[in-house]
């Protein structure tokens, strides 16, 4: 275990750049994990981290011990920082400071979608999307495409907000997606509120990409033509749509429900 | 039409109050609707606002005309601050300049539950609040109790996750939910990733109440425990548990499918 004091030394700037830029996350591949649960669940599905990253002051707390242990034993590095310089790295309020680098996986996209899938088409908010990522995980969903325009998955906001659901997706970034859908193997369910064809009336007993849009606009034109279904979650009252991430909780466990019965 | 560009006004003032600090509105008894959806929504379900104040710069649109016109019309006043006033009274960055004062409706509440109904035992988060007002005014649920740990319905952040949902639902806050379930004449489903009982092998062909809890540490217990089921979303993938307003739309849209079938 090291100890770092000096606001100057270059690891701690690469830190702050890391914790504050998303372009310096994209220029080096590598994604800040910040809090307890995240890093647990990293060390639990991914293994060790390139560095672990930790505040004097939350040594002594077990669950903070006990990863740096995970850590030591997996020979990754861990660097210890006074409070008041790893103020600047998280951005968890009340959080418990501490905090893993890892390489942002990047795996390789499929030639074509061929299985159960989530196509994220414009989502905007960090919250949206993690909350996406957390529910395709739990439904058993692996595979999440993301278009130019939707939030970067690896920002500390998204990756609050999912939990851990990172490390158990294979997530693809900036993907053509109506080239995706035209080449796909499965049927396309795009959501839209002003669908026909109602959520309840589909077979969801086989594998389907669903296509979830922008938070204002939905799903584009152009993808929402190619799909091959457009699909509506049936309403009961006077408000006019579902917040995205609902309506996508509310397909996945769907199609969930209609493989358990 | 009145037009105010002193910083001391009065009402000016008020308004920033409003805006900024959650005990001016409950001491108001008063809520702030931050832009045109907002506006429209409460014109369309609820009328004329106390005041309809609205930037220099926005008249011209026409949604705002239209908004303002029919403010006018209902004998609402209207008026108009310079951009710059305006500026510390919204929250919504990039957004259409144009806000409602309203009475915050403080329904009477009901004797004892005996419809469907939400219950929120300690929700954090001003954006799950809102998307399960969303959710529940969607899936026609009409009626809303929240215990004094959970976020204040009519906050702006709220508001605006809820999309208007607000003005369709009964929202009761500050309740004593121990006493509300043990009084209910309608079963109530508290929901737990520990739960044995699986949401799908429920009856929803009825009124329930659904019980949602803290992001962390879900439903308490003592409300767990009066509850009639403790309700589980059975999940196929490895994580742990879905987000709280994730998992009240799965709930509410399962008794909705239920009922439509």
């Amino acid at each position: 275990m090291k100890t770092i004091t000096s606001r100057d030394n270059a690891f701690y700037k690469e830190l702050k750049q890391l914790a504050t830029s998303s372009q310096a996350r994209r220029k080096a591949g590598q994604s800040l994990l910040d809090g307890v649960h995240l890093c647990q669940a990293w060390l639990d599905l991914r293994g060790a981290p390139v560095h672990c990253v930790v505040s004097e002051g939350v040594l002594a707390n077990p669950e903070v011990d006990a990863v740096v242990r995970r850590c030591e034993s997996l020979r990754a590095p861990v660097t210890v920082f006074p409070d008041a310089l790893f103020a600047a790295i998280s951005q968890v309020e009340h959080g418990i400071n501490l905090a893993f680098v890892v390489a942002t996986p990047r795996p390789a996209q499929p030639g074509a979608l061929a299985q159960s899938a989530v196509l994220l088409d414009g989502v905007q908010d960090p919250g949206n999307v993690g909350s996406i990522l957390r529910s395709a995980a739990a439904a058993g969903i692996k595979q999440v495409f993301c278009s130019a325009g939707t939030a970067f998955c690896w920002s500390p906001k998204v990756l609050r907000a999912a939990m851990g659901a990172h490390f158990v997706l294979e997530i693809f970034e900036n993907v053509d997606l109506p080239q995706l859908v035209r080449d796909a193997r499965v049927p396309v369910l795009a959501t839209s509120g002003y669908a026909a064809e109602r959520l309840y009336s589909l077979d969801l007993k086989r594998d389907v990409a669903w296509v979830l849009g922008h938070e204002g606009q939905g799903v584009t034109a152009e993808v929402l033509e190619l799909a091959t279904h457009r699909v509506a979650v049936p309403h009961a009252g006077k408000v006019e749509s579902l917040n995205v991430a609902a309506c996508a909780a509310v397909c996945f466990f769907e199609q969930l429900r209609q493989n358990q019965s």
